[in-house]
């Protein structure tokens, strides 16, 4: 019997997202436990002590009981979902190529597109401190070199390593189209616009809840 | 034949000598091209078409002329190279954990420990902007968290994965070294203090420049 997976998440989390919709093409069965990150629900004692250290969802719990195994961040947690299907390519350098874009949406995307998503459409602008309303134009500056970056490649490929879908896309879909709820316009970036569309269109596609 | 490797780097980059260390390991020839980012040397409009639409090394190169294919992100980079070998581990979840530690590394481990060591050791503090002074508290309690967890992880571990070393210790190894010139005590930290010890110690070792 495979063993019970377990997603710790804050269902309003993109990061969350991404392992909901891996997990949903490929027909994974996905238990889901929300914590609300903005009443410190992962920041508890048993949450440090059992599920994260770092104090942050996701992560991904397989199996269950003395034996369940704790996997954080949600690049890792997909790559575990998807190892061995066709998300994950296996020829060496596409692979690789499918990695560098999980890591360029860590690094370059998700702290600029996904942080002023959380700043203006769950915090609210009203809420944000001083230091926070200065990093605004810092992290639309990078948010939209970022869409810039993407809508180039996208121009000639179906996908982001080439014509099929794999972590790459899933992984960068998760904030990107809801990017338009932290100030980016996505009608600027016509291939990225289309891409959207098409990763929609996928087979066994879950919205965002 | 085996495809030429050349790293277009700038040597002082943790995230370039992460690519160097691995080669190093394995044992696979890498030729090296410098960039001077602070000079914008990343930023031409050759690098640019040429190397890496986003603008940043590193970037691995895997061959030569026009067939050579790039592969821009630090972690894909040491991912291609370690494919197959004992640096990647092969078990499932074993290989997911260790792609874990590289994302926290990127995430929650870079952007402190790797920015305040470029801004203070190699910018200079007099030349930073009033936004980046006054980041720097900030950087620093997410620098001492990463910290923190590493150490408690690495306590009764000699490797992050387990007994053998793997592309976690290597990515972490690179900023964590070094931690000490973005104003880290690692002496404050002493089971990573011993892991640095015990990578130092690794067969085909080589220092950053």
């Amino acid at each position: 019997m495979a063993d019970t997976l377990t997603l710790h998440e804050d269902p309003r989390s993109g990061n969350c997202y991404k392992i909901v919709l891996t997990a949903a093409l490929l027909g994974l069965p996905l238990a889901r436990r929300a914590y609300d990150i903005t009443r410190g629900e992962t920041r508890t004692p048993a949450f440090l002590s059992q599920v994260n250290a770092n104090g942050r969802i996701p992560v991904l719990q397989i199996g269950a009981g003395e034996g369940a195994l704790y996997l954080p961040e949600s690049n890792a947690a997909c790559w575990y979902l998807a190892q061995g299907t066709s998300l994950i390519p296996a020829e060496r350098f596409a692979q690789a190529d499918c990695l560098r874009w999980m890591c360029f949406e860590q690094y370059s995307h998700e702290p600029n597109i996904a942080t002023l998503r959380f700043w203006l459409a769950i915090i609210g602008e009203a809420n944000l401190s001083p230091e926070q309303l200065a990093a605004i134009p810092g992290k639309t500056a990078g948010g939209e070199a970022a869409l810039a970056v993407m809508d180039k490649h996208l121009e000639p490929r179906t996908f982001f390593c080439g014509a099929a879908p794999s972590l790459a896309d899933i992984t960068l879909f998760a904030y990107t189209h809801v990017a338009g709820e932290g100030g980016f316009a996505l009608a600027d970036y016509p291939a990225v616009a289309a891409w959207i569309e098409r990763v929609r269109a996928l087979p066994g596609f879950v919205p965002m809840d």
